[in-house]
């Protein structure tokens, strides 16, 4: 393995198989007739130098202390295919029969799980998140490898690129080098036409160390990068380049940034770089192809930890879910340090978010990302499947909404991230509807890999934060503002106490009773009980079911209990939450319930404390009464 | 009205004003309970001179002409209010008795429509991207106005903010002024340790100019405001606060970011600035508001648009919506310009959006933003409201995805933004997962106050078009990327042709028989048709319900199509999508169809083209044929 300085005869190699390879990315976009050769032959030299140089090996692609390359301009995929093929880690000859093929793992944009590919990319102005979430990954887990994002010049416009920066620099990251593709060329011209960004004015005023040199210079290239790994602060190799370099009638012309050449041209570009002509043999291998293949498995590695032993509050004092979730937070932190590694990616919300007693206990694992959500969550996403098990913390409009894309993205890497967002609903009050987050799940019913859970009540989430730690995969726990007691079963005793435990899609039967029933999920659900005890008293038997895994509830167990009155309540846009998801069931199921009515927000609500919104909106337990006299009139 | 540099007079009242507004500050904040003082009081002495400098005046707040002043960061509102009060925008006893309290419009973030408040803020790192779209807008309308956006120090990391920044040089807006309240202090502690922003060399390495003062010495504010706006490139002015200032106790205390004083303590407060202990008389006039008030009205000029006439395209030609919606707005550039100003905001992919065509006609209106979609979306959001008809245009996956919050903040500043996305769909093919968009309906359905309209051919597209640069409000017109070829009746004519006049909400029947219905959406509507007509011939009957406006479909209206076997087909994420809506729908409408399956994408898809996609996700003609059989056996 490498990253000493390359030998000449390294260079020599590299330099022969850029031409190699240039043609190799003008086969396969012609093959597939889609694809984008220019920028992939702007930035192969860079490619080909970079795998070189890192260590990495075909051998063992995805060994714990490997080096992490990520290419964040995920669309020259060409590229950096056919330097991955041309170095060892996987068959040329598959890449250009499959490259952007159903049946073939070598997608349009670079895919993690592929061999010496880190991270998804292909939305532009993410890479240089995953690389600082990667490189501070090193340093929490105690391992010695060095990232190198690489990056094109047209996505330095990206903000969430400023923000990854001061990232690197708030954090040391001498571990982490960029190399940006700066061929001053994108989809509408000139880049400096398009947007001028001034990068390397830019990158310094931000504490970055910049190399200016010939992209398509091996040495220069190689020269850079030992240099960059061997210095104290954060590098960036500004690399010249010529889009289509290597082919004269394609260099720096942008309308190949995403046209592949047809047959002839191409036959005539290989010519030039003096590469065989085998398009037919690939055409028609290309062919037989199937249609379908098996998933990558991207790696993950385990990370044991001690979930610990569930707390339960009693029900006479009153808590807020955020605080039950920041004890149970610290209480991992406890367990853990020193062990396995936890770390809690937050951004300027601690004392809210009530990660504030981690970082009180585990200081150097409490990343402080500040007011960028963007960078925090794929940075968070990336560390979550480099050997850190990560939370990331933050209210719901910026953990859910604003960062509604680059959770997507994570879930698209298939990271193994732990989202806990507070302040969703109206519950959250005075601060406005800018700041009430109701749509967290109809937000996430889009994303494929997410599971939500939104607990009930203090007890509930307690269990619920040590159960996402236990498991595999993304989940987001979403959390409520306002402090509420803990629910009672009716002896008074506290319905998710020491013999409940937590499991995922289970719906809670928290009362029954046979004259309605109240299909309730989070902050709310604590308004439903109190709505069915006063009406016991005057003789109406509520039934409350409790759903705290809304997306995959498993309603069937619960099925006879919807066949009556049925009610659904929640602190979220009706439009969008458990009232559509149930009405989907019973679509499914093939049963409408005799009655069925849905309590939620209907518009932007405004400003004013939660007691009174949630009168407004119908929320309360007097107005969920007054609806279930009604109903059963 | 101002905008000349102050008197010595006019200094004099400021400096005496911001005694009293202090105190303001701090009585709303605790008769509310609820608020920030801390950052008001480091914000006011800004606030109060730039609001006295601009050219702005209570008496018509809502002038076309009037200076804009974007607050970014909109937790200020104690600071924002108390200063437009005691400048005579309203009555600040309104404003102390009914801050955050749902009965009076003085919210907990600024919000616009109140005199005085161009944006309603509060997620931070919007402002500068608002202001940058209202000093477009100025020049863009041929109006001498000046856009003054405030923004907090731990705001500056945002990446949307150097996005925003660049755009104002790119487009030389020296009609634009930064005042960033500089107090190196936000809720994690010291700003400069929570995410250090080298905030000066930032805008300087962005082409800005930068002033540094005292941000509480009105003279010095003054002096550099006058500076500012006489000076031929965008200038920031850096002015050095601290937080609580005024308060010998609060000062440089972060805890009083977002806490308000106890009663005790404010009187203690109130005291040392020598200012009127007036709270009982708050306290007692608060509990007497009512719970409820009308909603703002935030100004919205009327531009009126010549939509000329629509085209039809022949069924025999293969044509794409994007293509039909390109020609469109290109016809729309030709018959308005120098009439009424149409803009269209860019993210480098004019050749894929269409949009290239408007810029050939319209360039000094096309508003290239380049990678940077986050600031476009605001901008563009800001321009729709200040005199510019405005279109985003972007691919799905960045028009909705990556820029949901931004969209999210549009819709609560109730904009009048036409959003026209492309490349929506497994339909985008080889591009693969992270260029797919299927959740576009999905999230849309959050957003109260978008309307979706997603057409399913050319000639559909077309009419929608220029329907909605009639109607007021956001719209969101969804388009896939490939070709088809435009729907025709049964008569071979065009569906969607010269008699046809598109109806938001209304759905079209496009075939009727009685054995199935499918109820299709965009570009898999042509799908459906080829079903149904394949169908015919075997003797099997099916009606095709086309549905173009998901959200609000009226399915009331075609209610006797949807009793037997019930058919949803769309190129979107299965689970959150028509399908989804029309199961609501059943179950609002208190009954079942005999059956009811869904087609649509059960899992982020791989790189493929179209035709292998759609076979894959059962969306191609043969397999809803193949569905429908199975369905009547």
């Amino acid at each position: 393995m490498n990253r000493s300085k390359l030998s000449i005869e390294e260079l020599k190699e590299l330099k022969e198989l850029a031409r190699i390879c240039r043609g190799d990315i003008l086969k396969m976009t012609t093959v597939a007739n889609s694809g984008h050769p220019g920028g992939s032959m702007s930035s192969i030299d860079i490619y080909l130098t970079v795998y070189k140089f890192a260590k990495l090996s075909p051998e063992a692609p995805f060994a714990p202390n490997r080096d992490r390359v990520v290419v964040s301009h995920g669309h020259t995929s060409p590229g950096v295919y056919s330097a991955l093929a041309r170095l060892g880690f996987f068959n040329i000859e598959d890449v250009i029969t499959g490259f952007r093929h159903p049946g073939s793992i070598f997608e349009g944009h670079i895919t993690r799980g592929i061999p010496g590919i880190e991270w998804t990319t292909g939305n532009l102005g993410q890479g240089l998140s995953a690389g600082v979430g990667m490189a501070l990954a090193a340093k929490l887990s105690g391992r010695d490898f060095h990232v190198f994002t690489l990056m094109s010049d047209a996505e330095q416009a990206k903000g969430q690129v400023a923000e990854a920066r001061r990232t690197a620099v708030k954090y040391n990251l001498n571990n982490l080098t960029v190399v940006i593709d700066y061929n001053d060329a994108q989809i509408s011209g000139r880049a400096s036409d398009t947007m001028l960004v001034n990068i390397k004015e830019n990158y310094e005023a931000d504490g970055w160390k910049v190399i200016e040199i010939d992209g398509h210079n091996h040495e220069a290239l190689a020269e850079a990068l030992y240099e960059a790994v061997n210095k104290n602060v954060p590098v960036a190799i500004l690399a010249r380049t010529v889009m289509g370099k290597g082919v004269s009638f394609m260099e720096d012309d942008v309308t190949f940034h995403g046209k592949p050449l047809d047959v002839e041209t191409c036959r005539k570009a290989l010519a030039e770089l003096g590469v065989e002509d085998d398009l037919e043999f690939y055409i028609n291998r290309r062919k037989r192809l199937p249609e379908t293949r098996e998933q990558l498995k991207p790696p993950l590695e385990v990370i044991t930890i001690d979930s610990g032993k569930p707390v339960t509050y009693s029900v006479s004092q009153k808590m807020d879910n955020r605080s039950a979730f920041g004890k149970a937070l610290a209480d991992l932190a406890v367990l853990n340090k020193g062990k396995s590694p936890i770390a809690v990616v937050d951004c300027d919300l601690k004392p809210s978010t009530k990660t504030i007693d981690f970082e009180k206990v585990w200081p150097e694992n409490f990343i402080q990302i500040g007011v960028q959500e963007h960078n925090a969550a794929t940075v968070a996403g990336s560390m979550s499947v480099n050997g850190v098990l990560t939370f990331f913390t933050d209210f719901g409009v910026f953990g859910i909404d604003e960062t509604y894309n680059q959770q997507r993205l994570n879930d698209i890497n298939k990271t193994n991230l732990k989202v806990v967002v507070t302040h969703v609903g109206l519950d959250v009050g005075e601060d406005g509807k800018t700041h009430h987050c109701i749509d967290y799940i109809g937000a996430l019913r889009n994303l494929y890999g997410f599971k939500i859970i939104v607990p009930a009540d203090p007890n509930q989430t307690d269990r619920a934060v040590r159960y996402i730690v236990r498991e595999k995969g993304n989940f987001v726990i979403a959390l409520g503002r306002s402090k509420l007691n803990p629910i009672a079963n009716l002896d008074g005793e506290p319905f998710f106490g020491d013999e409940y435990e937590f499991e995922y899609g289970k719906v809670d039967v928290i009362r029954s009773g046979s004259n309605a029933t109240i299909v309730a999920i989070g902050q709310v659900v604590s308004e439903a009980v109190k709505a069915a005890d006063c009406l016991r008293k005057e003789g109406i038997e509520v039934t409350v079911l409790g759903v705290s895994c809304p997306i995959d509830a498993s309603f069937d167990s619960v099925k006879d209990y919807l066949k009556g009155n049925v009610l659904t309540v929640e602190d979220h846009n009706v439009r969008s939450g458990l009232g559509s998801i149930l009405a989907e069931y019973f679509v499914d199921a093939g049963f409408l319930p005799e009655k069925f009515e849905k309590i939620g927000i209907t518009g932007y609500a405004v400003s004013g404390n939660k007691e009174i919104l949630y009168k407004l909106s119908g929320l309360d337990s007097e107005s969920i009464i007054e609806k279930v006299r009604k109903m059963l009139k």
